[in-house]
């Protein structure tokens, strides 16, 4: 498991007076970046292996702006050629909301997926 | 099943030439409003009953920017005071991600969920 | 001048209950998709031609979730190789923010400006 | 001046494969939160006393996904009842965008605009 802090954003509030639901899913991908560098050391977008196949988000308890947030995250699942991150965001000693995400090791020239190396594999277990 | 036209807007792409995943949560939000409406007529956030318990989406096809895309909408579950609102967005003729909502009536003053009334689960049926 | 019609999404209020100020610059470069054509037809984002060099909003009157807005956008100045796009959201018969834009044509393999042709001056006229 | 860093997110980019130009206006008010303090401490938004009158945001250079950003903000104008904030945003030593915010001192009930307190004016010029 590893930790990623961040700061709401006023922009990231809706009319309800809290974290809009939709932001979730922006806190939850910006902290799969460690993921992503199993993948692609740099972070290169030309070099990227990973798509999306599915992700589920849900609500314990409101989040708001003015208080920092932490995201939980670790890999949950180690498939052939997919896996899972699960994902946390806490406030205030409380977890909010607790998500999954299923990512699938894929080749953007040939549009099909591959299978997970020992190395990465490895690495996945790590985090 | 209601109909939500939309237009893919360039600040909602990412780095991989497509629409972002994360994107797909605020097109979902956003084609609920007839739904919202059943719960307040005039959608006014002061006056909000309903809370989103969970939502999971599944991408099927990238979507891209310079073309229409529909989303198709429905009420796929009713419970005692929650029901599940399934989406799907289509673009040139494919279903490319398609979701479901888990939304509660709820009672913002008293942070407790509500029992649906009778005429509540009648309009919902006709979505 | 031509008109860009949208339905706010509730994602898109913030915590005073209003339309965060974040979005006008989404809902403007939302509008700008006939401007792009005069450079890129078929939208691809892998032809693109144009850079934003600078943007600002002013704000009127606040927006809000629920009522339909309407984005005006026209060209307001076209020089040797960059331009003017302004444009204005309405809502309820009311003038909300204004903004301008400044574009420049560019060739992004070059790194370099390049001047508007004749036919896109043209183009960009009739806008 | 006070610094504020932040990690680009995957969302934030776009298909030119940067930072999408409508990401910096949520970074930059990201970044107003100790602005926003001198107002209203505890960022409670039921409290707020601040509406943005305008802002304009220029682009030096292109910033990418997967390098820290530095977002560097003072307050570059004090007026009778408004005051300016100038922001930076820095990546790999280069200023990438700067921008400036013009924000009025503002009572939401009487719906007018408010004089700034000597000690308001003495708080925002530390920043």
């Amino acid at each position: 498991m590893y930790s990623y802090p961040l700061q709401p954003r006023f922009n990231e509030t809706d009319a309800l007076g809290h974290i809009n639901n939709t932001v979730l899913a922006t806190w939850f991908e910006g902290a799969r970046d460690k993921v992503f560098q199993v993948f692609t050391a740099n972070l290169a977008p030309s070099d990227w292996r990973l798509i999306l196949a599915k992700f589920s988000i849900e609500f314990h308890a409101e989040l708001f702006y003015g208080d920092a947030v932490e995201i939980r995250t670790w890999v949950s699942r180690i498939g052939g050629s997919s896996f899972d991150v699960t994902q946390e965001a806490w406030q205030q000693g409380r977890r909010c909301a607790s998500g999954v995400a299923v990512l699938v090791h894929y080749d953007f020239a040939s549009k099909q997926s591959v299978p997970l190396s020992e190395e990465q594999k490895q690495q996945l277990q790590q985090l």
